[in-house]
């Protein structure tokens, strides 16, 4: 029997690739996150790449609204063709992965589970600080402070199999590994049917992944 | 004009102590959790603290009942009259405290706001693991890593003013600053009228504490 693990699921292309690479090794509660983002094309991209993968997903919900700050739970434009990485952009949400990752270890401690699996990479990114390996390497080490549970000998690890990978890197492990990225979707300024800007950071970064990769992109765009 | 800072307020006798410290040299936003626990009284406690201090708090509603696995937000008895500190008890709120620090961290960096105040002590508490100084320190470098307001010279500060303190130094610090601990909530297990059950852990230490100081307790018990 496969030892369980929690994959942080957005719905997103790099997300569904971890999700397949964890499920090599790992039998995957997916979490998705319904965090108050404008718009909500993802969460139903997760749910449904949960089922195509025969997963039970758990669904949480928090308020991120509230803190605003950021043109994905604010209303604030979404910046189109612009320099990736110069900066850290407006579609930065304070503090979100720090709260994901604190979430998904709750689910972790009260069902024994080590292993979360989520999917940054520090190559072809926005420059988001919470995506960097010095921020993941941090949580786990306070992850492993503030449990119960990891009092013991057991340990919490958390995986970030993306995050040394390009996006044609990523995109091409995926393939290997079957992934439809038909269902996946990553545009942070979707129109009213969901179809990609072609234009924000998370477009720009994924069609120039399959271009490199010499893999079509499935992407419906406006 | 006084630097902003945040505090932690539960309603109990040490973050309301917090705040009165926090006081002497901050401009104090207290920020309050509901987050599922089984009875209000310390919500209601610790708005009417913040109000008696003249004070507007910032309510961040949770939902860790989701997660359960504690006598303080499951169906699990609170346990009476036993030996604190032999094993980490029932009452412990899988990884409460993370999910705490992570929210103040969020309106932290939306508030541009570098000081973050929480009244865990090491010392007369219950062995939670997200109480030790271990775990705030390692909170706090992940903290600074974690967000982008921090990445210039400013540095996110966790103030634990009362982590080295015995229960009665606590109370005698706070008496001293004025502090009305007969608002104050600490009952694991209170009755409907929100009267102190005496036996459990919170209870046991609040009362040690108010003898070992000398000092009258002005709790209500059933």
């Amino acid at each position: 029997m496969k030892k369980k693990c929690i994959v942080l699921l957005s719905g997103g292309l790099d997300s569904t690739t971890v999700l397949k690479i964890a499920q090599e090794n790992f039998d995957v509660i997916p979490v998705i996150f319904d965090y108050g983002q404008r718009h909500k094309f993802e969460i139903s991209a997760a749910k449904k790449i949960a089922m195509q993968n025969g997963l039970k997903a758990r669904l949480i919900e928090i308020d991120l609204k509230q803190f605003g700050n950021s043109a994905l739970t604010a209303n604030i434009d979404v910046p189109k063709n612009q320099e990736i990485g110069n900066e850290i952009p407006v579609t930065y949400v304070p503090v979100r992965n720090t709260i994901f990752l604190s979430y998904a270890l709750a689910l972790s401690e009260v069902e024994k589970v080590y292993d979360i699996f989520i999917g940054v990479n520090a190559l072809d990114y926005s420059g988001y600080p919470d995506c960097r390996p010095e921020f993941i390497d941090s949580f786990e080490k306070m992850a492993n402070l503030a449990t119960k549970f990891t009092q013991d000998e057991s340990k919490i690890k958390i995986h970030t199999p993306l995050i040394d990978l390009s996006k044609s890197e990523i995109i091409s492990k995926g393939v290997e590994l079957g992934v439809d990225y038909s269902t996946t979707h990553s545009c942070y300024d979707p129109d009213k049917d969901g179809k990609a800007c072609k234009e924000c950071d998370a477009c720009v970064l994924r069609s120039r992944g399959f271009k490199n990769a010499n893999i079509t992109d499935p992407t419906i765009y406006q």
